[in-house]
């Protein structure tokens, strides 16, 4: 069901809306309403029943959305339905920062890897991971079935390294350098990008009320 | 002259041709095309044009745009026409790979202190900085006149964070916490969250072609 028209700011919101009925689920709540989704989330009851419109119809007028199945749906919807293995490449502060982040698992994401091109990293454990050499990157992501990859290398380095992951089948890479990848269109390349999220706090700081509102 | 339509994918997005001119200035081009902007940042020229629409005129017909101009058009449009003071809360490994993080000095954020609740840290260096304790946040940002702050503290700890700098006047958060924050409408806040990021990623691996444009 590719769905041209979804905004990007839905997606984002829809990745939301999952981890609160995942609370809301944790909480024992069985039933909720776009209102409580809403508040929740920080956005309008109507955003919420028009980011759900996109992929159907959800939830029953007057008695809200069962928790269970909602979640359920969301979960389909964003492809959180089989697991996703995940490699760090770039083992400096912020990859090992990665490594050690927790929850991953709990989300059917399988951090497996983390790979540097310094050779006195390898070997060095990371989190629950061992670093090893670039030059292992082809035959490990074909032999864990890697996915996708966080991109954690200086901004001289990304397109090198987006390359060789490319080259060995990784097709989506989370890319944290401040450097526009060139990627075949079967590859999906999602930044994230600290400094151009400050200047877009900047942008809002500096013109309130302009700026879809940020679901945090 | 606020601007209630603009999308924050538009926003997004014009951080990276501000990048690119930047880049653009460096290499000694005088001008450009929406042409050249959209092939650098991997969207069509329609879209650069459609992106900058929201905000007047810009170029000239046939000639393209003037590098410099443009460049210092979007530094007013993003409000980066001033240096802007930016603190770290929660110095475990992903504050420290932040306080290490090169280059916000030259786009006018300025890093200028970092506060962690244990005790065991204060006094330790972090790239140029030397982490305070929490208590000292208040007076500090004071002092300091800090507008923003990376929040990287965990989930459970980030609200009463979050409440802590607004308290102190902080009027900007970036989140990495995954936690919708609870904060007054003058406060901004911008999430940043790995997890997210993934479940991004793998909503485009199943539904290519369905998102917005990413702009890497």
């Amino acid at each position: 069901m590719p769905n041209p028209g979804v905004p990007s700011a839905t997606v984002g919101r829809l990745v939301t809306y999952l981890r609160l009925l995942t609370e809301l689920e944790e909480e024992g709540t069985r039933t909720t309403s776009s209102d409580e989704l809403a508040t929740r989330a920080h956005v309008s009851a109507f955003q919420v029943r028009k980011d759900l419109a996109y992929f159907g119809r959800f939830g029953t007028r007057g008695a809200g959305y069962t928790v269970a199945t909602l979640r359920r749906e969301l979960r389909r919807i964003l492809g959180l339905t089989r697991p996703w293995t995940v490699a760090i490449v770039g083992m400096g502060r912020l990859g090992q920062a990665l490594a050690d982040y927790p929850n991953f698992d709990l989300y059917d994401f399988r951090l497996r890897a983390a790979f540097d091109a310094d050779p006195a990293k390898a070997g060095l454990h990371a989190g629950g991971l061992v670093i090893e050499p670039i030059e292992a990157l082809a035959d490990r992501v074909a032999e864990l079935g890697v996915d996708m990859a966080f991109l954690t290398v200086p901004a001289s380095s990304a397109q090198v390294a987006a390359d060789a992951l490319v080259a060995a089948g990784v097709r989506g890479i989370l890319n944290f350098a401040p450097a526009v990848l060139d990627v075949p269109e079967t590859v999906h390349v999602e930044p994230i990008d600290f400094l151009a999220g400050l200047k877009r706090l900047a942008y809002q700081m500096v013109r309130p009320g302009d700026d879809d509102a940020a679901v945090g």
